[in-house]
């Protein structure tokens, strides 16, 4: 039963499926990895939070050394928001769905960097009000065309927001089983830092002030009205982690959802996934409320200038692995932290051990 | 002449007409890329220090776009100190050709990163005590055998600091002859952090407090001495700024002088030069100061946790891409920094423009 007491759909049956299949990490294996480091051949704790990302690979692996992944992907999920009819945001919502056609052509920001780090891009239009061209890279699983708007009301139902979550889980899950060892959350969707900040207030208690940002560009009058629209519809809906779903549904974009299910199919796999921006950690905060476990299976690959960001992984306790600025999603924050990962990886793998300094 | 009166060697000759062979970067193809960031299909200035770093790397180019670096290479430098006979550090001398052969063998903690990254290591012995074997990846260089202990005396002749300069300069010269289009620093030398400790202080005016860290594990006892004994070297030998040459070959190892060579020779050529630890920003300060110039063609991949890292980054205004809480050398930081290097020059080559948005 909801907390409202009507029956739960089968959908939401199948979300709490998945959220009841994650294991937790393997603290023995980080511990073994963290002694290991000790005795390869260089200053023990010299390779400082490199080192500790040796130790999260061995816990979401459950072996140490763990494996060195080699091939990565990202997930941008894309989808509209209702909420874009309140000026939120300086950009046409048309945006959103030329920009997935230009991650599929291979011409944006994410593109670019998923091809420096030998990352796949897979798109996930989860709900764009528009229409992106056909693309072997672009998945539809449309749930609805954008959201409603959520200042007033809420911005899906339960089940809309299940099969999101649904849909963003079957792509990564159809990822790994076709050998991608490391996953990447991006999203895209104009007016979603609108969204993303009800969430990270809904989950985390912070006031509309404090995790409301300027997203892709608001300026100070349309930041104050952006902050405004969030604090009245955090007030009118924001249940929080008391019911993770009906959140997300109330609040939340289709592809923030999305997002939560590849966060739990990641953890469900042992995948290592790693957070982008503001709206991957508030899916992020939605996938943990769910299933607390899958805390360990994520990485903060960044930290966005989105001030949502930072209270959202304060409250996670995850500390960002870069800070550079960025405030544009896509996954491209992430993806930058992806060859830190893989070298933390085969440092455990590769390296001699003091003990064999002098032989060869 | 030199500031002392006598008849400059034609070694240093060579160093001065290297130093005043490197160009100023070109600001105006810097503006050019930042002018083209904003036309890009992202909102403007959402890449924060990325859009800063290819703006960079088209200054030191003199092209926009700039060219995607495709063949970085770390050159390690090593070389043994005659003040480990003060009790510097816990580690024995003999680790410094110890790991020259580790660095040969690819079982460092460079060799995993460099294998991450795409890069090559190339090392260069330019003052071993011990002695490495043989490998094609080892440049023999040898200077001398160590330095002397620059707590009793200079560390080395004027001489033979410019034919350190000049090693790194002819290594740094060949790999780019051969391809190499981005270059990392890199340092190994056991008891380097003290020689290093002293050049940051000696070219930046900051105190031995300030700048002398526990390097490779001193603790609180040695540090303290260590402090000591880099107070007194600089006090009796520190020229600083005013001769930049009898400053390295007074408190220098003979890996920094060689690092600066590599620095001067990139710049020379218009390669960028990423920087690492302590140890490589001392040898910056030196080439800065031989050839202010230089500045422009760095970039700090990371901020070590040596304090004297810091200091002597503020005294160059470069602010560090990476702060992972690294403190090995070897490179290991300046090289996590090159895929966002790469990055940065890609998305200024393969995104597509606003004005291109709904077009294809």
């Amino acid at each position: 039963m909801t907390p409202g007491g009507n029956a739960i759909s089968g959908t939401e049956r199948e979300v709490v499926a998945l959220a009841g299949a994650v294991e937790a990490v393997d603290g023995g294996r980080a511990d073994e990895a963290r002694r290991r480091h000790d005795g390869l051949v260089k200053p023990p704790g010299s390779l400082g939070a490199v080192e500790q990302l040796g130790a999260w690979l061995a816990a979401v692996a459950g072996r140490c050394p763990p494996p060195v992944p080699t091939a990565p992907a990202v997930v941008v999920a894309a989808g509209d928001h209702g909420v874009h009819a309140q000026g939120v945001t300086p950009w046409p919502q048309a945006v959103t769905s030329a920009m997935v056609d230009m991650f599929c052509q291979g011409r944006a920001a994410v593109n670019a960097i998923a091809a420096t780090v030998g990352a796949r891009v897979a798109v996930l239009d989860v709900g764009v009000a528009g229409h992106p061209r056909r693309h072997p890279r672009l998945r539809h699983a449309r749930v609805r065309a954008g959201t409603a708007d959520l200042s007033q009301g809420p911005a899906m139902t339960r089940e809309e927001a299940a099969a999101a979550v649904l849909a963003g889980a079957g792509l990564a899950e159809e990822l790994v089983g076709s050998g991608v060892d490391l996953l990447v959350t991006g999203d895209m969707g104009i007016a979603n830092t609108t969204a993303g900040a009800c969430l990270v207030a809904a989950f985390t208690g912070a006031g509309a002030a404090a995790v409301t940002g300027p997203g892709a560009g608001a300026d100070a009058a349309m930041l104050a009205h952006k902050t405004a629209v969030v604090a009245g519809a955090v007030a009118r809906h924001g249940q929080g982690q008391a019911d993770p779903l009906g959140t997300l549904a109330a609040l939340g974009g289709l592809e923030h959802a999305a997002l939560a299910g590849v966060i739990l199919s990641g953890a469900c796999d042992r995948v290592p996934v790693v957070l982008d921006g503001v709206n991957t950690v508030a899916a992020a905060l939605a996938a943990t409320a769910l299933c607390p476990p899958a805390l360990g299976y994520l990485l903060a690959g960044h930290r966005s200038t989105e001030p949502g960001a930072t209270v959202a992984l304060d409250h996670l306790g995850l500390a960002p692995l870069l800070d550079l600025g960025l405030r544009l999603g896509e996954g491209t924050g992430g993806l930058l932290a992806v060859p830190i990962v893989i070298a933390a990886a085969r440092l455990l793998t590769d390296m001699a051990a003091v003990a064999d300094l002098g032989e060869g």
